[in-house]
């Protein structure tokens, strides 16, 4: 591999300099990207292998970040267990079916990714083929907590009452639906793998709105039970969550080498509470991309000094934001660069 | 005062049981509210006295809560400030011309309270008639932070985009803005002390969204400055951040004499970070409302022994949710009077 600087960092190996890269790189702050989603319905997108690969690389080619992450969605596998999923990005996901039930939950299936969802597995395939190994490929699923947060809610949250209810209220059924989410998912990321993902990263995007009990009890065992069950060829694992400071040391056992964290996490005080063992990635806030490239340069300077130029990845806290202009994201990356 | 625990206990008395009350208790999860509130727009049910006071009224006589929380919304004041504000329940507030120049801040004024909202002052001594020193009475605001969210974004938001973009990019701006929210919440919830509010809750609902550093800087130094210039006569003072637990200990020194947490941070854990001066406030997740009133009952006695019943209010994390049956938010009242 010609830049392995995220594989080795990820590692814990001594690297050169800080890999950068940029949870949802590939997305609608690109004008190129946009060029391409307004011909084709985002579901549709994900599913078209060629256009899949297209803007999955746009990234790479256009800000030279340290690693490609295959165009997806974490509901991908959710439609392929069954349920009904709409995407369109303004709106966010809608699932018009939402599971509220144990039958609807015994319905679901745990599919074998490459028949269901082979499409993936041929975007990993043309995406190692067309990188030739100039950057690492990150394969990625969502955690059962969050998966199933969508399919219990029918999509985004503000207050997570319906998938909480059934957690507080009927927690074997919740279970049981966890369980199940957790063995699609390890089929589906072993298939990544397998299809030649270098790296993994496990989203459990929403798991900051549990209690350090609820966390331990419905997120961190199915996280624990996905790193576990992973085929791994040497392939560095990413555990994110947003709002983790307050479970951070629980967190840091769900067995993944790399803990990327949001901004509320100071990255010094994270190393001091989560030990050496540890990659940490982050953790800018997406919004600073709104500023200026000069305050951007500022507060990224300050992130790189705080993770130390040692066993830390270089990410913002959450995905970058639709509106961001692309020169202040190239400001981000070209810092991290020493640009 | 009949019932005063709520009093003492703010103020570190010793008390003979722990006081609760409910944040937004209030509200659409009642019929006698829904009631009301079908002849009425949100807005409207706000400004006329006769209807506000009734639905503060109804917890108390439905529920026996500890005390009473004046019927109003955080956004009434941004009104007052010259800002249009709708207000539907289901939607959520909208503000249809967001404040982003200078020029906007600059037009804002800083209203005569007693002017502008004179309704909320007649709420309030009404209410203060009507209970006849049954319970205390607890006046509210919101704080410049989540306040300037509003009116920046115009509404409700995910990401916070615009408010943090003029948050990193026009930090002097910004400070204006919220240094003008600041005096006009001051005189505001002055006019509420002198009108006859007994306990006053300061929202700022989402500083959680900040690291530690921007809290520093964007929203304890106007928590600050509000309590710091209140005219109290004996009035306790509560300060309410849902997701706060990575900057406890900033928290702490923002002047309330309590401090309102949300779930994820457990009491005992909280007691240790802030130690012995303050009362807490918290902290069961609302959607534990959404259970049976055995599962309340088991999670309410644990975070009042969690609360050591001294120096502690119950209450929820977050306001209850319109979806919550009354049973259950009976049981979880009755559970802290030991009924």
């Amino acid at each position: 591999m010609k830049n392995n600087l995220l594989i080795r960092a990820a590692h814990g190996e001594k690297v050169e300099r800080t890999p950068v890269w940029m949870m949802r790189q590939a997305g609608r702050y690109l004008p190129e990207y946009r060029a391409i989603r307004k011909d084709i319905p985002f579901l549709e997108l994900c599913k078209t292998v060629d256009l899949a690969v297209e803007v999955s690389l746009q990234p790479y080619r256009l800000l030279d970040v340290d690693a490609v992450i295959m165009f997806s969605d974490i509901l991908i596998p959710v439609e392929a267990m069954g349920q009904e999923v709409q995407l369109t990005e303004k709106k966010g996901p809608e699932l018009p079916s939402p599971i509220r039930t144990r039958e609807q939950i015994d319905q679901l299936i745990v599919p074998d990714p490459t028949e269901k969802t082979g499409f993936v597995m041929e975007i990993i395939r043309t995406l190692r083929r067309e990188l030739d190994g100039a950057v690492p490929l990150i394969g990625f699923a969502g955690a059962p907590w969050t998966l199933a947060a969508y399919m219990i809610e029918g999509g985004g949250s503000k207050s997570y009452g319906y998938v909480k209810q059934m957690m507080f209220k009927e927690p074997q059924n919740f279970h049981a639906l966890l369980d199940k989410i957790a063995d699609a998912i390890i089929l589906y990321l072993n298939a990544q793998i397998e299809a030649g993902a270098q790296i993994i990263q496990l989203f459990d995007s929403w798991a900051g709105e549990l209690s350090r009990k609820d966390y331990a009890e419905f997120a961190l065992p199915y996280q624990q039970k996905i790193f576990a069950a992973l085929k791994r060829k040497d392939t560095p694992t990413i555990m994110y969550i947003n709002n983790s400071d307050h479970f951070l040391e629980q967190m840091a056992t769900c067995g993944a080498d790399v803990l990327s964290l949001d901004w509320r996490t100071d990255l010094q005080e994270a190393r001091r509470r989560v030990g050496d063992q540890f990659t940490l990635q982050g953790n800018l806030d997406p919004c600073i991309l709104l500023s200026t490239p000069e305050i951007i340069r500022a507060k990224t300077r300050a992130i790189l000094a705080a993770g130390g130029g040692h066993q830390h990845i270089l990410n913002l806290g959450h995905g970058i934001l639709p509106m961001t202009p692309v020169e202040n994201a190239r400001a981000f990356i070209e810092t991290a660069k020493g640009v």
